[in-house]
Parts: C-alpha cells; structure tokens; sequence
C-alpha cells in the first residue's frame, strides 16, 4: 500500500497551479488522502476567499466515490434525492462539483484533487494537470 | 489596496434604506468587507426578524463569488446539487439568493452589500442603489 | 407596547461608539430587540473580525436573561453545567460574557446592547453608555 | 496596507516545517490572513488526519484575537463559558488553544499561523518559527 505523501501533494499543487497560470484563472487547489482527509491546501493570490473550502469539498467527493466529479454530473440529475441527502451525511465536507478528480497510484486510488476559482472546466482542467503532474 | 472602512458602508447603507423608503419596502440591508466579515447591519422598521441574516448570507455569496447574486440565479437551476452542498461548507453564512452585488472601489471588489425585505428584484435594485451611493 | 425602533437602535450605538473613542478602543456594537433578533450592527474601523458576532450574542444573553452580562458571571460559576448545556439550545447566538446590558423603555426592557472589541470592562461600560443615550 | 500574499504564506510554512522536523514532531501548519479566510495548509507526514483543521481553526482564533493563542490560556479558565460558548459562533471555524500566533508586516498584523502535531508548546514554537520565518 502507498500512502499519499506530502511530497506527492506538493507535485500536484504544482501541477495544478502552473495549468491555472496558464489559464489566467487563479486557483485554490486542495489535496486529500484516501481517507478524505486533507494534505494540502493552497490558494494562488486573487482567488476568492471561499475557494480553499470549494477545493477541498469537492476533492472529498472525487475520493469519495473514486471518480472525477465532471463524471458524476448525470447522476445527481437523476437521483437529487440521494445527492441532497448525502451532502447532510458530512455537513459541509462533500460538495458535488466539476472540478476534482481521484489520484492514482500503481492502479489505485490513493487520494484525490480538488480545484476551484474558474469555470468547473477550468478547474477539472487544473485538477487532471495536477494529477497528472504527481505521476500517477 | 483600499479596507472598506465603516464610513464606506454607512454611505452603501443610506443610498440602499433611501432606495427601499421610495420603493415602499422596508428592508434590511448588510455590508460586509472582502473577507466576508460583517461591517454595518441595519434593519428598518417593519422588515420581518429574519431579514438582517438573510440580507448578510447573500451579502456573503456576492463577495465569494464576486458578481450580483442575482446572475448566479442561472447557475442556480443548472446546479442544485452544488449549491444546497455549498451553503453547508461555511454553516448559515452563504445564501445563494437575489439582492446582492459587489462592491467595488478602483475596479477593485472591496466588499459586498445584500438587502432582503422586499421581492428578490426589490432587494437587487436596493443594494444596487447602495453599491452606486458608496461611489466605487 | 414599546417597540425598538431603528430610530432608537441609532441613538443607543451612536452612544456606545462615543464612549469607545473616547477609550480609545474601536469596538462593535449590536442592538437587539425583545425578541433576540438585530435591529443595528455596525464595527468600528479597527476592531477585529469576529467582534461583530460576539457583540451580537452577547446582547441575546442580556435580552434572554434581562440584566447586564457582568453580573450573570457568579452564576455561570456555579452552574456550568446549565450554562454550558444552554450554549447549545440556539447554537451560536447566545455568549455568557461580560459586556452587554438591556435596553429600557418605561421601565420595560425592549431589546439589549452588545459590545465587543476592547476588555470586557470596556464593552461593559460602551453597552451602558450606550443604553444611557438612549434614554431609556 | 499589504495582503497576505501566497509567496508570504510559503515562507512561514517553510520556517514552522523547519522547526516541527528539528523537534521530531510532524506537523500541519495552516495561514490565514487578516480576515481569517485560508491562505495555505499543508500536513507533514506522520501528522495526524485531524491535525489541518485543528491547525487552521488555531489560526482563526490567534487572527480574531488578535494575540497569540497561547497568552489566550489564563482567559479560557477564568472565562470557560465564553471561550466554549464562542466555538459555536461560527461553528468549527474557531479552536481556542496554544500553538498559533498572529502575522505582522509593518506593525500590522496581516494574518495568522497555527501548527497542530506536537504537544502545545511545541506547536506554539513552530507557529513563532513560522512568524519570524516571514520576516514581519
């Protein structure tokens, strides 16, 4: 088994802030282990205040359900139910949102990337970069 | 880099209350700074109990999401999911609702100003009218 | 009946805001109705970020219990368990701390004043004054 | 006035790293800036899964008060009510404990750096580190 490392973490931030230089889209870009939990967080100067926690919240729901949230889009139309009710089961920790995808790891997922402060596919766009960037 | 100072926010708060008097709505109308830290909060006489924490919590959505609360009303139906998770994230202190702008200072959005009392088109014009008061 | 106007709330805070210049300690100060709900809220240039909720539940406290918040503290020491246990009832709106007091009006308490930015014995004496210059 | 920027925030998570590895006592270390929104978080191997948001709400406390949370102690057991009551005001955002401390620049406090992993002291020790690093 492969842990998330810090290490890891900071070759996807990087990954993911250089995609959102180039975009023009200043970013806040979380990095979460398997567990859902964070191992870094950093907002680029001129992101909006609320963005560090819009990252987080959405890399929480691409490990969660081991997929890019983009992916996840027709299924919240298709059952609001369980997606309102889910967002209740961790208040404030899941949100469903473009813009977060798994990090992979030798086939398995070992934690997952999470960007905010552009369009969703601005930051799906920075969050594939990063987990690009980490190598996975 | 210009703080919203409490003078700033009395000059938003008179142009917004002299809007909702000439509109026949009492209103409460909510400054807050680009932090999304509360500045001045009143309500006028008449407006219901409810209406200074809904005034501030949509006060709150403009500055992080740096645009009129009532253009976000698209993304709004496109997006349930994201945003009934989002007001989660930081409990009771984001409402996605109309009646809410930025406010700007040198092209800069140094805060926030949002009303609540009246319809959702009366509460934009009002905290519109504020935004223009202050002079940004 | 005597209802706490706006009117009123202004005179009380123009009050408080004078006493705290005078000592020199830039504050918030919150006036509340019978009913535990805000009429006026607005923080001085310099006074920190959080001191608008804390001025604000504080003066629920006095409203709720009806006397100053400085001399509820013997009874927080020998009932913890109440007060602690209290905190939760309406989470986040009510602060056992000294430096609110009640507004009244022909011997009737109508509302209450908080204040917060400076040592409690500060925001105690703002409250007052503010209180006072209400005329009550 | 100067703003926390992303580059500043480095630094101070470089010095407060520095000094957890020469403890032996891995670490998360959050900055915030004045408004006590979240600027970077990261978590050092071996640092415990709670530790980010103990370290950030550490942070908030330090930024809100204005003051180490160290020199907050004696307060918090003459006035536990307060302080406990008080983490229900902006519900998770705020923890009152040893190992944070505000950020100057210019004799202005700009933000705050809170550390979590250690005993206290040694999380107190890192956040200095942290501060001195920034060269405020």
């Amino acid at each position: 088994m492969v842990d998330l490392t810090l290490e890891m973490a900071e070759k996807a931030l990087k990954g993911a802030q250089a995609k959102a230089r180039e975009l023009g889209a200043p970013m806040a870009v979380a990095v979460i282990d398997e567990g859902g939990n964070l191992v870094l967080l950093a907002k680029q100067d001129g992101a909006g205040f609320l963005t560090p926690d819009i990252a987080r919240a959405k890399a929480f729901a691409a490990a969660a359900f081991r997929r890019p949230t983009k992916v996840m889009a027709e299924n919240y139309q298709s059952n609001p139910l369980f997606w309102s009710s889910l967002a209740a089961v961790q208040p404030g920790r899941l949100l469903p949102g473009t813009g977060a995808v798994p990090i992979l790891r030798g086939g398995r997922i070992i934690g997952a990337i999470g960007c905010s402060g552009g369009t969703g596919e601005q930051d799906h766009v920075c969050a594939e970069a990063g987990a690009v960037a980490m190598g996975g």
